[in-house]
């Protein structure tokens, strides 16, 4: 999972949801991997990036429209996970929408 | 540092940047602490996040204009560290430049 996303030439979206966890990771893993699998079945779904370390976790995921993540944030179990999330799992945590521009890659040829 | 940033009111940009690292991580800390306090310094920085989780890293810093982030990535320093990633230090990175549009955040009354 934890890999880096290959995304299309821009334009197109980013959603950076940056987080502090709480010390109650009850249920949190499990809710982690069920949203991972739901957001690869959303249209206009790109690719996700997420990584954790100690209470700080950035995730990234890419979409290829505004209307994708507006309908991927309103999906019931989403909501279900968000609203878990503010009251048991996350101390604070905030979610930017950003359109990418520009893109840059590198990658050595022994991959 | 790892912790999450204050930005102002979109719009502004983000520095996306994900990483794969190679085996060899010699000289690697000390640069990254090196261009973290470097970034503080450049003129539009707003912030940085920044988290590992084995190979794969995300940093995500915030700019107030797309020059901001054309000059960091010219900084003479900075290019130096760059040079030394491709060579040594990354198996793949993608730098992702996009305009935040909306953010939104959350945090518990009792932080």
């Amino acid at each position: 999972m934890a890999e880096l996303s290959i995304t299309p030439a821009p334009p197109y979206y980013a959603a950076i949801f940056t987080s502090r966890r709480a010390s109650d990771h009850e249920g949190y893993a499990d809710m982690a991997d069920r949203m991972m699998q739901l957001a690869h079945l959303q249209p206009g779904f790109l690719g996700v990036e997420s990584v954790r370390e100690g209470a700080i976790g950035i995730t990234v995921s890419y979409w290829d429209s505004l209307e994708a993540i507006e309908l991927w944030s309103r999906h019931v179990e989403h909501r279900e996970a968000q609203r878990r999330g503010r009251q048991d799992w996350y101390e604070a945590y905030e979610i930017r929408v950003a359109r990418v521009e520009r893109a840059r890659s590198f990658g050595r040829s022994e991959q």
